[in-house]
Order: C-alpha cells, then sequence, then structure tokens
C-alpha cells in the first residue's frame, strides 16, 4: 500500500529547500504521490502553519501522510515525531504545528519519536532536518513501513499543542485580531458567527466593525459580489471565520489593515 | 481511463487554497496525475487566465481535464460548468475564463452546468467552489465520470466568451497594448507579425516603437541574444506575439513601461 | 522503464513558462512523475543553477532525468544537449548549467547534441527552447529512449563548465564572497571549514566576521537555536559552506549584507 505525501513548510519557494525534499522522496519512495500544501508559510509561524495543515487533513486524504516542516527549533532536543490520528500519519518536529491537524482527525492514537537511523539519511545536518529526517521518515512511512519502526514511543500526553488565536466576548462587543489577509486582499478575523451570537450582537444585516482607528458598518452577505464592486462586505469564509473584503479590490491594502491587529466588532447605531 | 488533470488559478501560492484544493483533488482520485499550469495569474484577471489556459490546451494533453478558477462572481448566479471540446474537458466558470481554450481545441461539444451533488463536497461554502465545486468536479471527471453526470445540458450559445486584446490597423501604423511583462523584463505586445502587414509597416531589419512617450528604433531578430548584451530587440514570442526586449535586461523596468499600456509600431524613418 | 523527471529552472513561478513544459511532458510522458527542483533561480544565474542541481542530483533518484533551464543564450548556437553521468541522465543548454551536476555524479560519460527532430515539438520557436526542445526531450527519455536517439554524440571535453565561487586563502585570513541569502536571511558565504583550517584560524568556540564594513565576532555552533533568539552565530550549512545567521531573525536584512558581498573571516582577538 502507498500513501499519498502531503507537504506543509514555511521554507518558502524561492530557495531549493522544496525541490530537496522531493528528491529526497522520490528516491526513497519513487511511485509516491507528493502534493504541496502550502510553503509560503510565514517563516517560523507555527500556529499558521497549524491552521492551514488542520484544513488540508480536513479536506485531504484520509490514508495520507502529512508532513509539516515549520521547525525553528530545528538540532536542539526538540523531538522530531510520527503521530498517528485516525488513519493518517502526522509527521514533523513536537512544536505543536501538527496539533491542530490530530484534534481535527480526533486526536494522537500512537506518537513516536523519530530515532531509527534506517528512517533517516546516513548523514543528518544539524540545519536541516526537513531533508535528512521528516522527509526520508515521510517517504518510508508512504512506502508502507509500520509506524512502530521509525524510533521510540513516546507518552502523547506530553506533547507540545499550538492554541490558535479566537475571540474575547464581552456584552454587546467581539474582540478579536486579523490573523490573515489573503492574496486577494480578504482579512480574516479570529471571530466566528458563534461568537457574534454569544456577544449579543445581530448578525443578519450589517455589523460594525472597528479597525486601525477607523469604524465601518458593512453588510454581511454570503459572498463578496452579493454587494457593488468596491464596497465592503462582511462574510463567513471557507474556514468559518468573519472575514471583512471589498468586492473586487484589496480590502486590507485599502483600509490599512494588517495581520495581528486588533479588531472590535459590535452592532451598528443607527439614530432615529 | 484516469485523464490528467491540468490547474490553473488566479490563487496565487502564498496561501494554502491551491493546495487544499490538491488535497480535495487527492482524496477524490488519488491516482490522479495533477499538473499545475499557473497559479499566479493576476487576480480576477478573466482575459490573462483564458490565454494562458489556451496555450496550456494548445501543448498539453489531448484528454486532460482543464481545471480554470479565476472566479470573481463566486457563489452568485454566474453558472459553474464542465465543457466538452474535441476531446479535452474544461471545468470553471462561466465568465469567458474557458472560451479562449475551446477555440483553440475546435469549439464546443457539449456543455453542463454542475449542479449533481455528487461531484461536489457535502458542504458547498459561498465563497470557496474551488475546493467544494470545481476541484471535486475535475476529479470525478479524471476518474472516469461521464460528463453528462455533472449537471444538466446547458446551451453552448448562451456560454460566455472573453475577448482577447489585439491590434487596431492604420495604414503605417500598428496601434496596440502591453498585455504582460514576463520575469525577464520582455513586453509581450498585443500585436502579430500579420498587423504589421496589414498595416505596410515592413518587418525584416528594424521597426520605430513608440511607447511610454519615447521612441525607439529596434532591431528585429529572431532571438535575444542576437543583439548585444543591453540592447533593445523586437522578437515574435513563442505565442506568436510582438514581444520588445532589452538582451539580458529588464526592459520593462529600463523603459519604464507598464502593462496595459499604449503602444504604436510604425516603420523608421531614415534621414538622408 | 519510467525515469522520473526532476526539473528546474530560471522561469520563475509566476509567468505560465514553467506550466506549459510541465503540459508538454504529460502530453509526451503521461504516467511519469515530474518534480520541481526549484525555479525561482535569479534570472540567467548559470552558477546558482548549477549548485542547486548539484545538490538535487546528490539526493535525489539516480534513474532520474534532470532538467535545468538557465538560458540565456537561447536560439543562438549554444548546443542543446543530453548528458550521462553515473546512471542519470542531464538535460539542458551547454553553458555550464549542468557540469556542477555531472561532476558530482562521477563525470560525462557520454554526451549528446539534441538534434533529432523525433525528440523536439513540431514547431520550435527561437526563444523558448524550455517547450519545444529540452522539456520534450526529457520527456522521451523518461519514457526510455535510448540516450544516443536524441542527436549527434559530442566530445566531452568541448563541453562548457562553470566555475562555483570558492574562498581565497591567506594566513591568518579568509576572503570570500556572500553567496547567497535564503528565506529565513541566512547569509552563506563561499568558505568551507577546511578554508578556516587552511588559513590557521580556530573554528571552535568563535571567529571574526568583517561585512559590509563592520566585523563581529560571532559563536560557532551546529545550529541557529543553540545562541538566544536574536544573536548572531556562524554554522556549517547543508550544503557544507559557513553561514552567518542570527536565531529566529533575518540577518542579512539586519545586518545590510548582500548578495556578491565580500566577506574576510579571521580569529577572534581579546584584549588582555
Amino acid at each position: 500500500m502507498t500513501r499519498p505525501i502531503l507537504f506543509l513548510s514555511d521554507y518558502g519557494l524561492a530557495d531549493e529547500f522544496v525541490g530537496v525534499c522531493h528528491a529526497v522522496m522520490a528516491r526513497i519512495a519513487p511511485g509516491s504521490p507528493i502534493v504541496d500544501l502550502a510553503h509560503e508559510i510565514p517563516p517560523q509561524d507555527i500556529p499558521r502553519g497549524a491552521a492551514v495543515l488542520a484544513q488540508a487533513a480536513r479536506h485531504g486524504p484520509r490514508d495520507g501522510v502529512y508532513l509539516a516542516i515549520v521547525d525553528p527549533g530545528v538540532g536542539t532536543e526538540r523531538r522530531p515525531m510520527a503521530i498517528e490520528a485516525g488513519d493518517t500519519f502526522l509527521v514533523g518536529p513536537d512544536n505543536g504545528v501538527l496539533s491542530t491537524a490530530w484534534n481535527e482527525l480526533g486526536g494522537v492514537k500512537r506518537a513516536f519519536m523519530i530515532s531509527a537511523p534506517e528512517v533517516m539519511l546516513d548523514k543528518v545536518s544539524p540545519t536541516f532536518h526537513g531533508r535528512d529526517v521528516f522527509s526520508p521518515c515521510a517517504a518510508h512511512l508512504s512506502r508502507g513501513l509500520p509506524l512502530d519502526e521509525v524510533g521510540e514511543e513516546i507518552d502523547a500526553e506530553s506533547l507540545v499543542e499550538v492554541s490558535l488565536p479566537g475571540a474575547r466576548i464581552e456584552p454587546g462587543y467581539v474582540h478579536c485580531k486579523v490573523i490573515g489577509v489573503d492574496r486577494f486582499g480578504n482579512v480574516q478575523l479570529s471571530a466566528r458567527p458563534t461568537d457574534l451570537a454569544e456577544a449579543g450582537i445581530p448578525f443578519v444585516e450589517e455589523v460594525h466593525v472597528r479597525a486601525g482607528g477607523n469604524g465601518y458598518d458593512v453588510p454581511v452577505r454570503a459572498t463578496f459580489a452579493q454587494v457593488d464592486e468596491g464596497e465592503g462586505v462582511v462574510v463567513v469564509d471557507s474556514s468559518g471565520f468573519l472575514t471583512l473584503a471589498r468586492n473586487r479590490r484589496h480590502a486590507a491594502e485599502e483600509l490599512g489593515i494588517h495581520v495581528g491587529e486588533h479588531v472590535v466588532l459590535c452592532p451598528v447605531v443607527r439614530e432615529g
């Protein structure tokens, strides 16, 4: 049985890191399909890598080997790991980058430290475990190596988990953060419709958004093109988060909003 | 029979959209090869997407499923479609992005709206039909699903077509536009050698180019390196368009020329 | 026997060049795996392409067809070639971009000019040999075409080689250059630990680095995270080169260091 490999990293595509990892896997597991999930995760941004990996694991092959390399502690005592969750394998460092995915998949069934010399390259450099440890291990698992042969079992309770940014609720107010700006300029917030409900904010026609020192009354719609070109709109995005956009425009640039910024949602107040 | 999937979008590679679509297709069609054609189509630039898709369809597998997602109207009443042209399938929104390719392939044989629930994900978000509608449909077609099972047939006459930028001819003048600047700085014009012939402009040794308020007498050659390093040159590019370049330099930056700009071609006038 | 294709270029991913080459190969060699090694090699930077290709060939499949397109002389008399080195095939222009890889693989066994019409597209444009010559040839070799059928054999002695940047040694001084800055801001130098040994410079605890008009006493460690966040460190990178970094920071930006810059390494002098 060949398992597909699904590969995420913060290596970027400008350098050769991703390609060299592919070359290593193509040598060890010649027939295995490799899917690139995302390689432009911001450098060393573990929560972002964890969120994207979880979305991919939700939609991707159940029998996949998900390889996630966001690894600021490469070469130190943080553990390289291979995890079983549901029917899925997850490979990466023990720094939380895998944790959102294993929660998505029903929790950790078994966890192993990658320590068997047979699943690594002959010479392991201290700075590029993606090439020398993680990719070879993923390739061997893809070819059918039993998970318990990658190294010693470790206690699932001891694994590092990452906490994703959420919202803080007050009556009439939802405090949240900008967690991402995509290519189209859409501003993803760390808040969901349930947060508005909990704060008692109506979410039907309009919502008031305070960001970057300004306030906006913004219509709530199902999709971007339900307002006129250039108009602001709040939608629930494909991951379930509230997103502030402008139809066919780059909302983040036009409104001067950046990742990490504090945003407040509250009801629209009409005079009269 | 497995058809290869050839995937184009304006999603960019900085975000996870492309990777999540890959994950969806890898789950539905585990053995299907997926070729990435281009994902950095400028956001919502339907004519550019259409032109690139047509070039790929001209050179790529005849039995391919060409998936093209440039979709500013996502979630509105524009129709998601699967088209048959020649032996090839095309999947994407009914906004013209597929039209240049189907003309390249001999015209539409049959057209279907993607409406059968079995070819979509269980929950369809209103903002990410790439993940929830188009990629699943392409994956099912890749595995051999008959085209007429994706939904109801639609009238080929009703489909939206895109018009590609061309040239306007006067005696002695060709008016055109800059339709692209590539990584090397080469400036692609919306004019072909036949346009020069029609305008009665000799296209052998030199041509006069007016762009950005300046005029240049530029030698005509078969390839860039037939002029000295840094010298200007006009070539016919690999798509048949006239292209203004500088050997081993970034012509667009050095000449201050941008996409969309008006350019005039006319004969070189020698005094004397 | 199907050989995997491993593809490197300076085409970038913003344009459609890479995708169109993939489409061509998918038509000619439908079942062949294609690995993207790196496409953001700086435009026309032959030494960089050669170095990355060699690293990939060291770690990738022995039976691969390595396709490398960095080709400022496209359409001129420089020869398109297919090379055998070890069990590996290399395809690209005769400008040195393949030479570091064939040296890595034990030298050229046989070399052929790509001249047989059957291994090219029907119409060869003078500006896009990647699509019309190199990709088709690589695809045919991947499917099992014998190497000697691509065209006439050429003398291995006549091939162009590229010289990689190295270090110049004086007693107590190593003069080198910045050969790369990666996504994380790590500064790769054209010097190796053996160069320090040859210059009589101790390389145990600290080394003195002069770059950009400044001098730094920098600790020597096995990996980045062995110094505090934000602290400078010198490591031996995964290719064996000395690299100047700052833990979890972008050293090149913070220190104002650029590719091509002259760097001097010498012993740390302690007053005392």
